[in-house]
């Protein structure tokens, strides 16, 4: 069998080919780019180019004039009525009609229009007066970066320091809310020098505070306070054709090849992989939104849901340094910046292994235009982890052993607000598991000072000296997931299993102690909000109505992260509008409105529309129809391998069936056939 | 470049042949098993076949008689003589001599024995007095189970229960230690049916206490209380050609082919890997050591130390059923079996991954010769990651995007005590990062009940019902770790940097709080025991002697797996024996002596040898040569799908390097070369 034994001349010509093949280093795309058929449209399949295009037809025929788009999303449907259709076989399937909401700024009053793509009209336009701003456009982001280099006291300021004008590239800062009445939508905009590295962030040029009216499009506000010195671009270039040799270590390569073909279908945005079946969508806000996941069970012989929707609704990333040019950092990534309006073209081959496959999307410019994301996302296998394993060494006079190598499915997004790339893995197991994984790399965000070394710092920094004349800022980055999980069907229930020490004192074991456990169904929200790492617990959403046949709920729990809680009092106000981290784990009644944990108009908010309010509703979530919230952290205190760009650092947490199914779902998944190559010229 | 659009003629007849070679499904062992070249012998190489076998014959010309031989291994050289040798050139490399560590039970007393192999001397043989007893050997367990099979009160029990004794197998459990002031080496023996499936440990014949007297290999208590059914069969049997159809969901596998052959070089045990250097050795006790391992700093021209040594020192098993047949299972599985002994042959393609290299080992029998274990532990290269990555969009008219991947290094082992299946793996990273991972598969330990149905639950099970007439009983698993880092040499200390609330209350800031760090150098062992999880903190061992060029101390940073606290009073046995887990971190001054968390002698310890113990002298830790203990723990409260067979539950922690080098250190590695496959049918 082994190739090695049979090398018949065919194969000797057929292993120079090879070698000469193999040797190629080819600069492709991996699969296809974005192979995606015609879809059976799904309803929850993100807005087309022609449907962007149409609502902005539509709106602009109401609103001609000084209009400008901050959000463009499909309107998802009802959940009952959706429910309704995915349930309903092909031909009979009920049609729901197509809709958009809209949010955009007419006159700079904000509107929420509510669009239909099928009567082609208006169904409703309200005006938003409460606190807080629609998500900033990236047009009026680009504009506003321009107006420094125009402005007199700036092209002074630069002079002054002796730079470059033409070198200097500005970038626009939220300012967060610090008790301010009125607000106004306006932004910090800093700057940095660009010459000899593009990479930016670490070269800013501190002690001027620009503030711009983003209505206006001007600056309101010019200080210039103190000159630091603009730290060296000398080793902060990362693009390898700027790099200076010596390169290393040589990492050596793989060529790999599905002789099967892939394992998934795509159909649209509908993914059905193994025992899996998916929507994955795009939202200009939310990003990647996994839906309507659901598993098939090889013993009941039918598809059953885990998860109805999954995102990440909003990023919190505060700064720590409490001085005037930086104590407004404190950043809602997702609600200010757009999370999925922030997602990068990913790099086939290396943001995704080979054999992965693309998706495009396209967001609304400010005008309302279509913009083409390609690559936004990409889907492919994982192959070799082990699923299961034993070597039974027990039974006289017999070597029992099986192994079982596992296959997964990686749904991967990359959003890159300014300086720090966000990579978001959904991993889908045969076993039911869902590994969620995020993995922070890109730019520290640097505070220019005039120190070269620890010695000379006398006084607080806020940070860690990480090379001459920088410090890299503290700060926190808090993802907080919304999980929909409908574990089969929506009547769940949130179950908390306490790990309790039991003293025996009757005598009755030789034993002085052991622990056992206690199940309580969480009857309310205010029960539901958990901190994490105070007493030992496992939490898990359960279907109350549905048992296993042996009587257990059937349920999906959670495997938290390390645990990471926010360090800010609760009456400051970033941690006012970022309340939601106040817990690690949050349960609500599903409601339709409630998407955004940190709210809808998160620009300057003032913390009346996050999660931590709604739940003060304190509404009954006992087999209802519930959304678990969880939030994953970071502490970041900066270290000099982060700079000038850090080495991807990883967190995660995983979903996984708990008395789902009847036994081991896996139990009679085979390994995937193994396949060798014919002639491996350097193995030997 | 891409082949699709260069088809000559020959490269169709190759595409054929590739479409006909690859569709072989061949069952083959991956690269060559155990490919190790003569060694050049380095002195932490474990101990060969011949030297086992010399060592056998220099200890029988002592003790002829009545000796068993319950560890054999390296007497691994003074750490200074070790760094000597590694610090001197090939040709001046002082001589070490090799010598070994024999404890051996001769006439039923404990004997240790220092073995010269080069004198061929026994250089010390003293008697061990204190409490506890060796770990047990392979051989006894084998005889200690066929007692049962011819003990008459037995064959009349599995009479008694219609069972049928050439179906009957049994396994070796040991006792732990409840306050008895007189120990004996005895153990528990439980028996299981094997009829109609391999799954002994979901079939036991419960109600049945016998107690084994190792020395006189005799059963000497014996209880036959109650009679539960033995749980069924059905559904149970894991392999796969044992198990009756329909298998699915199909996984689609992968051809892959490194055209650069591996990225590591193998000389004997020593592993050089990109930037890495590292000794992977082997012992009984402790299963895989990772030894010496640097990392070669591009920067400033020179490999720089990371880990001395680092191994898995003791997993602490209790199970939390206090009544009598359970109440004594608190397993250590290191010190009472063995973990290096419990190692079992890796499945090439499925236990490792295709190109994956095996190392075979050898361990000692009870009779002191050399038993073999192939494919003991395997070495592989994992393949695409991103390393780092960012896309910068904020430069006008510039598309610039750099993503880099990342080939790892991966080392392990599984170890199967009884019925659980640990996968140990330790991966290096070129960025310095040593991520440390444990995953648990395997079966659960089963409790028999008279209960079909949740329902039928009327007290107490201390477990869950898992299946029919089963309960998994509820357990922790607390692995602990033996991390001697020497970050750049020996003298090292221990920071633990305390992240602070800081109010600010004299208006000098908008801001009402923001966070700060305190660093603080932990002087003694007692101020060294950390329960993480209280409040946040980085803990790093720096070596205070050794300055980044900007003054930071250079170091490696723990990233702890989610926090697991055991559950027991600490004044109860077994947790007085596994006192290493009262915290998560411990650090103690280096000492050749304290190896083993749990102590040396820890079948039926009392708790006067474990790490709880020595610290309480309250050392120096403070620039010395310190030893840092990490405590991973999972609290196991089984779920059906851990029956019959557990798909594979993971948690791990990292140690990432922390202003240890200048800069990101990859900055200069390039992404492997990419290689398309020629022709890929299935895919376009």
């Amino acid at each position: 069998m082994a190739s090695s034994t049979m090398r018949t001349p065919i194969l000797m010509l057929f292993s120079l080919l090879a070698l000469f093949l193999f040797s190629l280093n080819v600069a492709s795309s991996g699969s296809s780019s974005s192979n995606i058929r015609t879809p059976l449209q799904h309803p929850l399949d993100p807005l087309t180019k022609e449907e962007i295009t149409l609502i902005r037809t539509i709106v602009l025929n109401k609103h001609p004039k000084n209009i400008t788009f901050h959000y463009v999303g499909l309107d998802d449907p009802d959940k009952p009525t959706l429910l309704k259709w995915a349930s309903s076989s092909l031909h009979f399937k009920p049609h729901i009609p197509r809709q958009a909401f809209v949010i955009a700024m007419v006159n700079s009053v904000t509107h929420e229009l509510l669009i239909s793509l099928e009567t082609k009209q208006i169904l409703s336009d309200n005006i938003h007066s409460g606190v807080g701003f629609p998500t900033l456009t990236v047009d009026e982001q680009t504009e506003a970066i321009m107006l420094p280099l125009k402005y007199g006291p700036f092209i002074e300021s630069v002079k002054k320091r002796g730079l470059n004008l033409s070198e200097v590239v500005c970038s626009v800062f939220t300012v967060g809310w610090y008790g301010e009445t009125k607000s106004e939508r306006k932004v910090r905009v800093e700057c940095f020098m660009k010459e000899e590295t593009v990479n930016i962030y670490v070269r800013p040029i501190n002690g001027i505070a620009i503030v711009v009216h983003l209505e206006k499009m001007a600056i309101i506000e010019y200080h210039d306070r103190n000159i630091e010195p603009v730290p060296t671009a000398e080793n902060t270039e990362y693009r390898a054709e700027y790099q200076k040799p010596p390169f290393g270590p040589k990492l050596h390569g793989l060529a790999s090849f599905q002789p099967e073909g892939p394992g998934f279908k795509i159909n649209g945005h509908t993914i059905s992989w193994a025992n899996w079946n998916l929507h994955v969508g795009y939202d200009a806000r939310a990003g990647v939104i996994i839906s309507m996941a659901s598993i098939y069970d090889l013993e009941k012989h039918k598809a059953r849901r885990v998860l109805y929707r999954g995102y990440i609704s909003e990023l919190f990333v505060p700064y720590q340094d409490p001085s005037d040019e930086w104590y407004y950092k404190t950043f809602f990534d997702a609600g200010e910046f757009g999370f999925g309006q922030s997602m990068v073209s990913m790099e086939p081959l290396h943001d995704c292994p080979p054999h992965a496959q693309f998706f495009d999307s396209y967001f609304a410019a400010r005008d309302g235009s279509p913009s083409l994301l390609e690559n936004a996302f990409c889907v492919f296998e994982q192959h070799g982890n082990i699923m299961w394993r034993h070597t039974e060494a027990g039974i006289p006079d017999q070597t029992i052993r099986e192994a079982r190598t596992e296959v997964s499915l990686v749904v991967r997004m990359v959003v890159t607000v300014g300086n720090y790339d966000n990579v978001v893995d959904w991993e889908f197991k045969p076993s039911g598991s869902i590994k969620l994984q995020i993995s922070l790399s890109g730019m520290l965000e640097i505070k220019a000072v005039d120190i070269k070394h620890k010695d000379e710092i006398k006084e607080e920094q806020h940070g860690t000296l990480v090379s001459g004349n920088s410090v890299g800022v503290y700060h926190d980055h808090f993802y907080i997931y919304h999980l929909d999980l409908d574990i089969d069907g929506e009547e769940n229930s949130f179950v908390k299993t306490g790990l309790k020490a039991v003293r025996v004192t009757d005598g009755s074991s030789k034993r002085k102690s052991y622990w056992t456990t206690e199940s309580q169904t969480l009857k309310k929200e205010s029960e539901a909000k958990i901190k994490l790492g105070q007493s030992p617990s496992e939490l898990a959403v359960v279907n109350p109505n549905k048992n296993t046949s042996i009587g257990n709920h059937v349920g999906y729990r959670l495997l938290p992260a390390s645990v990471t809680h926010p360090i800010l009092y609760e009456d400051d106000y970033p941690q006012v509008r970022g309340a939601f981290t106040n817990y690690d784990v949050w349960v609500t009644p599903y409601s339709r409105n409630e998407k955004w944990a940190g709210g809808l108009y998160v620009d300057q908010s003032r913390g009346q529309d996050t999660l931590a309010i709604w739940t003060k509703q304190n509404r009954n979530i006992e087999n209802k129809d519930i959304v678990m919230w969880y939030v994953v952290g970071i502490h970041h205190v900066p270290c000099q391998e982060d700079f000038p760009i850090m080495p991807l650092l990883s967190t995660g947490f995983e979903l996984r069936p708990t008395n789902f199914f009847e036994r081991n779902p896996v139990l009679k998944t085979l390994s995937p056939k193994t396949f060798k190559m014919p002639v491996c010229p350097k193995q030997n």
